[in-house]
């Protein structure tokens, strides 16, 4: 690998990218950056100005002779890359609040990375994946391409299934929220990595296990002292700043005998937090709608040229440990750390309930050449149906989403269990197709019939 | 085997049992029957009598010295037996009437084998099956046991792998529709069967293959032909007496690539399901309660003394075809016949997406040891997740009815997407317990807890 | 399919085609034959000549209109066909000659379908094979491609996944044998067909169950009575012509629990076989060098212009059955007959110790749209562990023979049990390359280094 | 787990046994050992004095106040134990040397672990294991059981599958050596670590792959620099001490794409590692006798009371970097270490082409639950089926060693490669079973009925 790096964020402009430099910023003896290229379109110009200054001074206060590059020119960005990570959003987050609230207000959870939004969201993404692998291709074939951007398991799977590029990794906050969690629930000071933590599934659809120091495992004991209802941390400790605490049901986690994840959430107790987005739906407060406030604050707290470290403010912003992931990911690869991490990898039988050649989320040990996952074997038949068919849906999605796939993508609809299936999971389809043209190049002639045949989107409606 | 027959049906006071005496009579010079055991408990009493002293008038007519055996001594009549039916309802139509309209209290789908109501008839069922085989391996250790008591397919897994008794064969009416009424769509005279199909899956949970006798593969056709909606077919022709006609989603249906069996409509086609039945909830006119009235009135017919021949009635009853089905599986094994039938069996890897030793409902020549299926493979994702959901629910089910464990009862109820996850599924399998209270002793200590607990089933609420 | 049919040949010439013509003939009323095209080669011309008349004679005598053509010109033939059956063999008899002696002059078993002689029959013909279908493509694109030219699974395998020709059914006349013996054995009238037989393998290496009428499993007995020394049939029956009766170790037999075919006593009992051929290698009897004989005498034969039925002499020949197998597989596809038959085809998890998307020889229902597989599932290890080996023979002999790929072919070597891993191994493939140079194109830089190394063939030490 | 360790060594008077010491004497600071046993039976009773009064000099000497106890009472050391580590040799080298010429005797390789010799010591061992486990299960219900008695894979499966004991980890150096001299080849210092090896397959017989810090994969630049005959390191550094260094066939190990092990020579030199044996054989300087002379030196400096280190010459002795792994695998799971070894464990999906639930052995993590092995998929053909043959050979040995099956016994030797299949196979297996008829409880009537019909055994014809 280069001696010095070029590391290239494409959708530099996110409100996120404070998070990022700094993570580079406390790495900086592990990272021989030479440059940092922070790549948006035009839409998003404005942001990346704002952040990248702020990034500029941020380096500049470190003592840093990093380049630092604002660019709207992704190809010239990429020339000569080591590293590229992906953290944009297709559609801004406009498109969220359109893929949160649109199944809403046909009475279904949205959920913009596993449920009708995120597959509309992986609609958008899709194509434009894609193009920066082609572009890779060209110009930096032996990049690493570190994708955070969701719904991160299906995008990584097009990249490697779709887009032929396997060194691709896709990243995750969640696990580290929990890994925290379980050490404070167990007694363990918060910054102690004591539990060794086993995780196996798909973005934001995976279980663990954990095991202390003594070998003795204690996935059984967290989940009692995590859900059973009469337990002192009952409620208390939670995983995800960004979903809902609303409670497990307790029996029916006992008898997984491994630890959900929050986004589990939407698939075992949809009643009650369908009930709550409702709720939030007709506030106007839902996650999308709080986010985009959130960022429209901090882009003002960005724009203080006095600011130069990461405002405490960003935690709140619901992503947090992302760019942090995503710095150790690449100090781990260039140095051949063999840190542990989860990450979304090929699965080459990881989880043998899964087809071969897909793309799961599993606890890796990283190493230059990448994630080695942990072998995991076979769910109980409980997590192992539901996994199953969560990956159908996924790989229903990516061939819809290539390919500008109606049926495929009334299919993925249909299979989905938080979109009721029948005539209204159609209509909600058509209405996000055509709220959602001018992301869509694939579904092009699809989207024109169904404006000719009278399916229309009023923003005003939402 | 032996050189003359002896037949048991538990179940026997079933109003299907003169159907089944006709797949007998019609079979006479294939299977030489010395002996049939009717057998049922003390509530089925009255229509034992009553049905059986039709079947003994049925065999008369038809000039044959066949033994009829009336009994509720179910040992007796296993006793040596060569193949024992079972067509039994624990509880009787007022479970499955309970079965069906709990779920609609709640807002959800009853469906009577794999919803709600399906896995309460198997707790109510497991128990029994079991206790039936403890009998066989005592009393007619060779005998095959021809099982139609639904769900059939958890039925003849729990037989298989709980009970260990190998010679089961589980029997559904579901595919003998479909298989007429493609012929018809393609424009074959009724009773042709110049097609061959090829079906696979689970239980009320299987899709087909069909080929026309010229080799080519006519599934896209009859996809076409049956649920486009410009299809003059459309809405036609229904393989189903049991379940609405409500058309798929033609889209979807291509995307599969299969054809889906009638009770997909309820996985495929949910809201509009649930609607219809939610109606018939209000005007007690769900399945279940028609049923009931049909089966009062064909109890009237059969204690006419004259009556000596299946009535026309019966068709209207809806399971039409299952006894001619159980009667033609016992001629082929009986004489080596190698009929083609779908029945539910041993995998063993026909079906590649599921576990190696789980039981699936598949095409199969049914040779004198029994059926040898034809090799499925593997399906496209977007059936294949969806079944190896099911089966993952089916499994829990199993596990939950042998053991009496509330977890692994609660667990399936989330699993199952018909079954709204969250507080309200357990509210729901809260009562659906305590309102079958006396057909599962496996929960017994549950259901008490539940009771003390404060949870009540009142009937007239229903 | 077309309503008169024009079938091909390829290999013509072969002292088979009477066979082949005699069981088109006995199928008249199921085969509406319009043309037959043999064809053959150059080399071959004189053969297919003589052969080529004696099927006009044949043909005329039963008196039915069809069109011979005798070719050379095999794009000619191909030209609308609607069956090709494949027959040739490249290098003719003193290639297998080769096959056998090269082998043994070093100590190894040389086995034409199977060991060091197979592969290398492999080599030679994937690329006749793979030009075959090229043309097809072109020429005959719905034909059906049948195929016993050996190792008639790895060519079935090539034409399958490498040429793309789905279409293709590869041919045993193995399976004829046993199904006959067993009836024998068991004392059933010699064309009786009570015992439903089932196989699995791959060609030349499968295994088979039997069951008696009574749904009994008589494989055991079976194994007893054939192979038990102290069994009054030990020895006296024989499944083949062309393989010794050397008995199989009755204990071994014993413990795999299936029957073996009789090629496998080229691993079973490698010793004897060994010992046997280093005799008729001594006494210039190998098999090659008697068929080579007796087809010298079989084209004497058939030279008589007053011949006009197949004579008894062919069926010395050893290859008995073989193109019965083919006429009635031809009928069945054509015809939708759903004839039970033993037939190299896709596994698609009919034996799941295989790869998916490999072939297997297998009894599978012909239908009009090809073979139907009956599922098979999995060995026990002892069969299993060897089948998989002999898969990975075949999947490297393939690699090995499509790219002329040096390495391969040594690691194909290498892997076969039949031949000593070391020196010697690449002694043997080297002398074999040169002596068959004329036939191998894909290796023809290979060749010429080794001759430039100084390996050489030299005809008259064989 | 344990304040203090009191660990437990069967077969404690082995040579080896001072290697042991000092590893645990260089570990001192990690693992808080109370109690040292080391178990050995009466014929073993002088060595274990020699070898324990030497290994309490080493004790003291580091100033440690561990309590060595020296026992022939196995159940009296069991109690109460943390560890239990398996180094015997049932029937002494003795037995080896009968393992390794009885076979070449008959001119096959004998192969201490998984040749006929390894399928006796599995038979010899086997009994003995399990009788082990059946006291852990009531003296040390907690104990990790650390096998490095070989044939340590087949022994691992049957301690975990067979015996039920989970918490059993396989041990072998052959890893280390290869670890080693990859290093070396590429140019790292002798003591480096830079290179990611990851290691699978079954106990001596795995392969490996390496990548360097970059993350580049290096391990086709190491067949080269190991195998290519131009290498100016062919022959020079070797894996192994205890086997023959002859050269690999550089284009076989080429299309392997994975580095072979030391063991493999014997499937993939057959020919000339029987040549070099038959050699031994003739001069009796098998394996087996130099390290019997070998051991009787090394017990001669034991003796010396002045002696309290480990001696050089130990290092000759073949098995060296055994306790080495030993002691570091036990510190690893102590501390919860997270060491990366090499061990046989279960599969669980680890090597997808092999049973799920077998004993593979791979690279994994050390926990202080155990083993996590890396993830290794699925291997290319030409591994694979070698691999799946020798899986089912090792299964078909173990059921023969469990139940004393004859059947199986001989199944074994026909499955096994470097065992020419046939009449001297059987010969060979009925003359080791008389040889060894001390040692088979389980073959007791088999052996019986063998010197009945005259099977003999000469100690002097050796």
């Amino acid at each position: 690998m280069s001696k010095t790096l070029k590391i290239v964020t494409i959708g530099g402009g996110s409100s996120y990218t404070p998070e990022l430099i700094e993570g580079f910023i406390l790495r900086k003896d592990e990272l021989p950056i030479r440059e940092l290229w922070l790549v948006d379109i035009e839409e998003g110009k404005e942001k990346l100005e704002i952040v990248g200054e702020m990034a500029k001074r941020m380096v500049k206060k470190a003592g840093l002779d990093w380049d630092i590059h604002l660019t709207l020119d992704r190809r010239a960005a990429l020339k000569d890359a080591d590293f590229v990570t992906t953290q944009f959003r297709v559609g801004l987050l406009d498109a969220r609040i359109r893929d949160e609230r649109l199944p809403l207000k046909y009475g279904m959870i949205g959920q913009e990375t596993n449920g009708a939004g995120g597959m509309m969201k992986a609609f958008r993404t899709i194509p434009v994946i894609l193009s920066i692998i082609e572009d890779m291709k060209e110009l930096c074939p032996n990049a690493w391409l570190v994708n955070f951007t969701n719904p991160a398991g299906m995008i990584t799977e097009t990249a490697i299934k779709v887009g032929g590029w396997k060194k691709t990794v896709g990243l995750c906050n969640v696990p580290i929220g929990s890994f925290k969690s379980n050490h404070i629930v167990l007694g363990y000071p918060e910054d102690s990595d004591k539990l060794f933590h086993k995780y196996a599934g798909l973005n934001h659809f995976h279980w663990h296990k954990v095991w202390n120091e003594c070998g003795d495992d204690v996935t059984e004991e967290l989940i009692d002292r995590l859900y059973n209802p009469k337990s002192e941390w009952a409620g208390k400790v939670s995983e995800m700043k960004n979903i809902r605490k609303l409670p497990f049901n307790y029996e029916q986690v006992k008898e997984l005998g491994v630890l959900p994840c929050g986004y589990h959430r939407y698939y075992y107790i949809t009643e009650e937090m369908l009930r709550d987005e409702l709720e939030d739906y007709k506030n106007h407060t839902t996650r999308a709608e709080v986010v985009k406030q959130t960022e429209k604050e901090l882009f003002e707290l960005y724009k203080d040229p006095a600011l130069d470290y990461k405002p405490e403010q960003l935690t709140k912003r619901g992503g947090t440990h992302y760019s942090e992931a995503a710095c150790e990911l690449i100090a781990s690869i260039y140095n051949d750390k063999r840190t542990v991490m989860v990450v979304s990898t090929q699965n080459n039988g990881t989880i043998t309930d899964l087809p071969y050649d897909c793309i799961v989320e599993v606890s890796s040990v990283i190493t230059g050449h990448g994630p080695e996952p942990f072998n995991w074997g076979s769910f109980k038949p409980c997590a192992r149906g539901i996994l199953q068919m969560m990956k159908s849906m996924e790989e229903t999605v990516i061939k819809a989403g290539v390919n500008g796939d109606y049926d495929a993508a009334l299919q993925a609809f249909t299979i989905n269990p938080i979109v009721t299936s029948g005539e209204t999971a159609r209509t909600l389809l058509n209405e996000m197709l055509v709220a959602n043209k001018d992301y869509l190049p694939q579904f092009e002639t699809t989207i024109e019939k169904l404006i000719e045949e009278g399916v229309t989107y009023n923003p005003g409606d939402l």
